[in-house]
């Protein structure tokens, strides 16, 4: 069985630079070079000890190379992806893999056809955050949870490359792509009933600059999954409702709150004024019927997508991420786009 | 020209209460007495100095009564208000004035029909929070506005009496109402595009215990409103934003932040680590390019309510809340209703 696996890089731009850092660090991979289109990065590559390729076909070629990484702009993965299994390569491709079912299709017979590995870089199922929203869900934390609203909210527009243009570009891609492969996971072997989406050109005619998405799933579960840069104030990451308790995560790590209720039946409950009118609806829980406290942050260990990668490779393991997943998660981004040009509730079952 | 006006309730619970006490401090109203159908209720009003009369029949006979407020549960305001009518009073319903179009067409008709005031006490028009809302849309503080989201979070359930119970109960009805007047106050002579909305069913199989929905205008502007009743940890009540800038607003007074950008082009983002990737989009602001300062809370005089109505009895002005605006509300809150059966995007303009 081979220790250790040759690794080339196609793309050396920001995430580029992340995987080849992180990767330098492992002792079963060996970095064989990058090729970016762009000689800046090739020289960029080479001053940090990254040997540049002189084109992708002689990185592909290159013999000492069992997979490679793509992370150039969306557009390229598809064609990259199929001219490196067919050199016998395996291939990560950055997310989002591609932009449509059709091509993911070409991609995944490729993949059965060469016997290669295909697979995508959903770093994000690792995210903190992510990961203590998953627990709270799956030990029934709160009661049952009925709802989940994930924002992710910046104020910067869209960054001012590749992402700010078509094809590939905007917020549902470069974003939308994580957060919907969270829910995807969180929600296990749940269908999705039916989406409605609305896109936002704040700042970007061209393509997407954020969107709102709401989603229902068969077991009454909904989701609003919101990306934005156009937002100053900031609405918390992650909000999740559950029959007998609220939480709130405030960041990436998974730090936040949990309100529980601890006597439903308490009366305490006294008409409170409300702008020009009173409430006994709206009126405050006071102390003694609720319990705060924090979270307790999840831990996320993305290395273990790199460990999956070459337990795949020995033949140890399948992919964490699988076709079916990025076919679902291609197909959701599709519905996702469709809902929101169509402005219609799009009642698929998926 | 009649000075004083004799006023008569028929409905004492809370909001009839409401009423009584702020009429009583009115020169140019004269408390005759109250109605309601539970003896219990008309000893209090007795005990307060408030002349219970033995029968609607009664109360609607005495012509000593201009005026009458009906604050019984929403099924039962049609029929007073057209018997009121019919016996020559005004009528102020409280909201929801009722339930479908149909009736409100019966009451619309009777109102033009006999000649006498028919209107709805929708209150919340003078709400602080709202005004300040108003304000920063009207004089376009935080340059163009593209979307305004209007939370109100209990955790309390439905109340325990008939707001639980159909015909007329839920949060749509009790809460929504009011929200979504505020809603097309705000947007003026703007039409509504879509609607898509969702009902939960917490606590309550019979009526809605909370919504959310979503609205979108023809000018572009989006709306969310949402009234919940089971969420222990509440999103700010207001969360608007504009081209330049958000505000939030935090309570029913209109307290709150506005930040805005005071440089667009301000470079200063760094990728920073965010779980496990990093984000340039979505790194924070630093204070160099944005400012932040709290909310100018406007001022909401209620009492101009009552002034109008009085106004209106003597002829020198016309009612605040009109017909037209009546039923838009109830076509409005009929489309919510159809579009979370339905659970599809309904897309009628009006």
């Amino acid at each position: 069985m081979k220790e250790k696996f040759g690794w080339g890089l196609i793309g050396y731009g920001g995430m580029g630079n992340y995987h080849f850092e992180k990767l330098s660090k492992r002792d079963d991979i060996e970095i064989i070079g990058e090729y970016d289109i762009n000689p800046e990065r090739n020289k960029i590559a080479e001053s940090k000890g990254l040997h540049a390729f002189s084109s992708a076909e002689e990185l592909l070629n290159d013999e000492r190379i069992d997979f490679i990484t793509i992370a150039t702009p969306n557009e390229f993965h598809k064609d990259y992806a199929i001219r490196a299994m067919q050199a016998g390569k395996g291939v990560i491709s950055e997310k989002p893999v591609t932009m449509s079912s059709e091509e993911l299709d070409e991609m995944i017979k490729c993949s059965e056809r060469t016997g290669r590995l295909f697979t995508v870089h959903q770093n994000r199922r690792w995210d903190p955050c992510y990961l203590t929203v998953k627990k709270l869900y799956d030990e029934n934390k709160l009661g049952r949870i009925f709802r989940i609203e994930h924002r992710v909210h910046g104020s910067r527009g869209v960054p001012g490359d590749w992402r700010n243009r078509q094809p590939g570009g905007g917020m549902v891609y470069d974003w939308g792509v994580h957060l919907l492969d969270q829910m995807l996971m969180l929600m296990g072997e749940h269908k999705i009933v039916s989406v409605y989406a609305t896109l936002t050109h704040i700042t970007n005619d061209e393509v997407d600059d954020g969107f709102t998405a709401l989603f229902k799933f068969d077991n009454g579960v909904e989701w609003i999954i919101e990306i934005s840069t156009n937002n100053f104030i900031e609405l918390p990451l992650w909000y999740v409702l559950g029959e007998n308790g609220s939480a709130q995560i405030d960041d990436w790590d998974g730090n936040g709150k949990i309100c529980m209720v601890t006597d439903w039946e308490n009366k305490d409950a006294v008409p409170v004024v409300a702008g020009v009118g009173l409430t006994k609806t709206m009126a405050p829980r006071t102390d003694d019927s609720i319990d705060e406290y924090p979270t307790e942050p999840a831990k996320g260990d993305w290395t273990e997508y790199y460990d999956n990668i070459v337990d795949v490779l020995q033949g140890k393991a399948t992919q964490l991420i699988t076709h079916a997943q990025q076919r679902r998660l291609v197909k959701l981004i599709e519905t996702v786009f469709k809902s929101a040009e169509l402005n219609e509730t799009i009642k698929e079952v998926f």
